[in-house]
């Protein structure tokens, strides 16, 4: 038997290098590989040595020989092959152990191309391939988390083809994974981010029970471990439709720093959300929004989750709860609900990705654009178009107000006082049958809304929209302004002896 | 000067290796490529005599060898590399071409795996990641539609560093889209579709001239040239919100087959739909449901937009007209019109694509689902839980009502009267909320829903939506059914003498 290991990460390889050594395997290796081996003791032949062939041009060609590549692909149970390898000293290397060159560590260390390019391993993807397609004859190890996996195998003699296959399958994904983050970066390099292909690779983080609904199936994937990293089920498992119901409820409850921001969220929407003196403050206030939709929604907390809180939210039944940090005491609180499911970050204050882009799927394809990033000084740089002009605390209503709506499905309007969402509508084919839904529950709920401030995500294409706003007792709007009836907005707004800002800033959302 | 081809694609080779002949190159070659070249008189050196190393494992092994690699992959300004060249006797070969054995063909043929194994090419793509990461050297060309440029660029001595690079990124998306292509395959066969890794590869079809915002970039991706093939711009171009709006539009308008069905969109919801006799009707009918949504919208015309329909639809503002097809007239009428865009799918009826999953974006990875794919008998298998039941007539508006209901944004009801949407509430955190925005918006435009059928995409949660479907005189409810309070819910409708069904499928959109 004959391994051949040649490994960018050499994490572990010692190890496993002896057990394979231990089970009566010779060892062909390279370079640096080569050299950690024998300094540890490992025997081990060089691959130079074994193909007669040297290592040219500064490693760029080591592996890429019939000696090996021949050594790896015969089929070992064709009688002809078998003959042709005997016949052209073709040993049989039935293990093949390779991780690449770091070519994504090297794009965030350097942007100089020439190393960029040296980065780009050949013989190893080349090596990984091989394996794969014989991977009845051969196996390929591609990750050194399987290291101990596949000794324990060997040792028990159960390396079988459903095994080999999952490593086979595994050296597929490698190999285009690192490919696709080489053409991905090419094309971030040289064309803007928008070359001729789009690669988008995700890391299974969990299968959901069911898809969006339950006659289809679905999962999560990940990238740059963010789940695996920051997310943690402490009590149930999340469903497909929380992880994006949590997703919304997230983006809000990260928009405002290290403030004791809570959002409660329904489909993606935002149907509660208060920036209070603390945690217990802002939930309870967000809550008054809209109690009929919050049941069964899902609640985000930028702190801790504690026992108080947790008492307070387990007076009606909340599906998620998605905290940066829970105590073992409001743990315990929901010990007696079965339905409700908590997730954690682990951290201080909940956190974000560094997604900078976003996509989505229609029909034969997607669309991919750069994410919608909303700056926190929008509202600060707005133009104040009115004679009237906002108090300094009608203004934090103004941002919490603009911030909302850039995060509420179009078309939105937002309607927010001491920081509290008081009432929104949003999802609508209009704008003005968004505002009035809004008005309507509003009033249903005994809430009083003079004095709010409101946020529209686009511009108010009428004037219909502020008579409205005025009738329930709006003071303060902002929006990003640029309809062609401006003018009758702002005459409007005046009328009402309104304050309105024009960001000149559009977050339509979808 | 050398070049290495090694096709499987074999159109226009040999057209391109004269050319490169006649340009004074050495033309390397293998197996099938060579014996056409030489059987049409092209001069060539067989692979296995260039590198005096046989064709091993019936073609498994054949180019990887370290003077077809080293050939390849030596830099020609590095006077070390050069010196090692001439030391081993290896050439240099300036230009590959290459394209790899047909695994998409080959899995769309058979379902053999071992004649899928043999497919996966291993020779192919080292000589492409070879020869791209050493572009600067080497032309690599991996897209018969390329071979014209290159013998141009060649001949006039301008194959500069811009041109091999773009060459070089192109060759790195082959080889990623092909390990993509492998790795998803395999986890479809072995893995039930969720594999560890996601792959998904989209080709540019546009890039538009910003994303869902100005402040955004933005492009359209497609899969198996769904765009290429069945979306043609005939008047101004599609902004990023347009594809994702014809998209929604398009889903319901293809729902009926050859129906002359025509949808009104906005924000990706419907606001007017109607199947009437003929394609004018069912737009005159389409737009009444939502005159104002409507304006600036985007329909979907199941059928040809022949002058007469434009004449109508000219009448107000429509922003994008996508049809099945366009008459020269039409295109005409709207000559005058700068802002209307038109597009076609140059087809008898409209298409979708064969897409069978849907996938959505979140922050730091995605979540990747099974298509939810709306059958056409799942009201007619529905169970009526009632005492009255549906005539033949108010069933057919129960069956519309749930395909565009499953078409909306959760939450929605739907109501359809006469085969046309009279009213419409969706996208909103509570259901009782949507079915009042609905009830106010048809209110206030006049529209009689009296004797229309109500559908909601989900289940009713409480016999509130019954009670406020009965006020304005729906007969007739389809919804999934699945609420532990649906025998208050059953005993609403029955009060009111309403027929309602059960499909028990649900599907929630988000």
């Amino acid at each position: 038997m004959r391994a051949l290991i040649s490994v960018s990460d050499k994490d572990g390889v010692v190890e496993f290098a002896k057990g394979l050594a231990g089970l009566g395997f010779e060892i062909l290796s390279t370079g640096g590989t080569y050299q950690l081996l024998k300094d540890n003791g490992v025997a081990a032949v060089e691959v130079s040595e074994y193909t007669k062939s040297p290592e040219m041009f500064e490693g760029r060609v080591k592996t890429l020989h019939p000696k090996i590549h021949g050594g790896i692909l015969y089929k070992r149970d064709d009688s002809s092959h078998a003959a042709q390898a005997k016949e052209f000293e073709i040993g049989g290397i039935d293990l093949v152990c390779v991780n690449l060159y770091p070519f994504k560590a090297t794009i965030a260390r350097t942007n100089d191309f020439a190393e960029i390019i040296e980065n780009i391993d050949i013989g190893g993807p080349a090596m990984v391939r091989s394996a794969a397609k014989n991977f009845a004859d051969v196996l390929i190890i591609t990750d050194i988390l399987d290291y101990d996996e596949v000794l324990e195998k060997l040792r028990s003699n159960s390396a079988d083809m459903g095994f080999r296959r999952s490593l086979m399958i595994k050296a597929y994904e490698h190999t285009a994974s690192y490919d696709a983050m080489i053409a991905n970066y090419m094309n971030e390099r040289f064309n803007g981010g928008f070359g001729d292909k789009k690669f988008i690779t995700g890391t299974k983080v969990f299968t959901t029970r069911y898809g969006e609904n339950p006659h289809q199936k679905g999962a999560l994937y990940e990238f740059e471990n963010f789940f695996s990293q920051n997310f943690k089920a402490l009590k149930g498992e999340a469903s497909f439709n929380n992880t994006t119901d949590i997703n919304g409820a997230l983006m809000l409850a990260t928009s405002f720093g290290e403030a004791p921001a809570v959002a409660i969220c329904k489909h993606a929407n935002p149907c509660g959300f208060a920036i209070k003196s603390n945690l217990f403050e802002s939930y309870t206030e967000a809550l008054k929004c809209d109690p009929i939709s919050a049941y069964g929604g899902v609640v985000a907390i930028n702190g801790t989750l504690d026992r108080e809180l947790a008492l307070k939210m387990h007076e009606i039944f909340i599906e998620v709860i998605i905290a940066a940090n829970v105590t073992d005491e409001a743990l315990e609180v929901y010990s007696d609900k079965k339905r409700t499911k908590i997730f954690t970050q682990e951290s201080k204050f909940l956190v974000r990705s560094d997604d900078k882009f976003d996509f989505k799927h229609i029909d034969g394809g997607f669309v991919y654009q750069e994410r919608d990033f909303i700056q926190d000084d929008e509202v600060k740089n707005a133009k104040c178009v009115t004679t009237r002009s906002a108090s300094s605390a009608e203004f934090t209503d103004l941002e919490i107000a603009w911030k909302v709506a850039a995060l509420t499905k179009s078309n939105c309007v937002v309607y927010v006082k001491n920081s509290s969402l008081v009432a929104i509508g949003m999802g609508m084919t209009s704008r003005v049958d968004a505002a009035r839904a809004a008005v309507a529950k509003a009033r249903d709920l005994g809430l009083d809304i003079s004095g709010c401030a409101l946020a529209s995500e686009a511009f108010f294409p009428f004037r219909d929209s502020i008579d409205i706003a005025n009738e329930v007792g709006v003071k303060n709007i902002v929006q990003p302004g640029g309809s062609i009836r401006d003018d009758d907005v702002i005459a409007a707004a005046n009328e009402h002896d309104m304050a309105m800002y024009f960001t000149g800033i559009r977050h339509f959302l979808h």
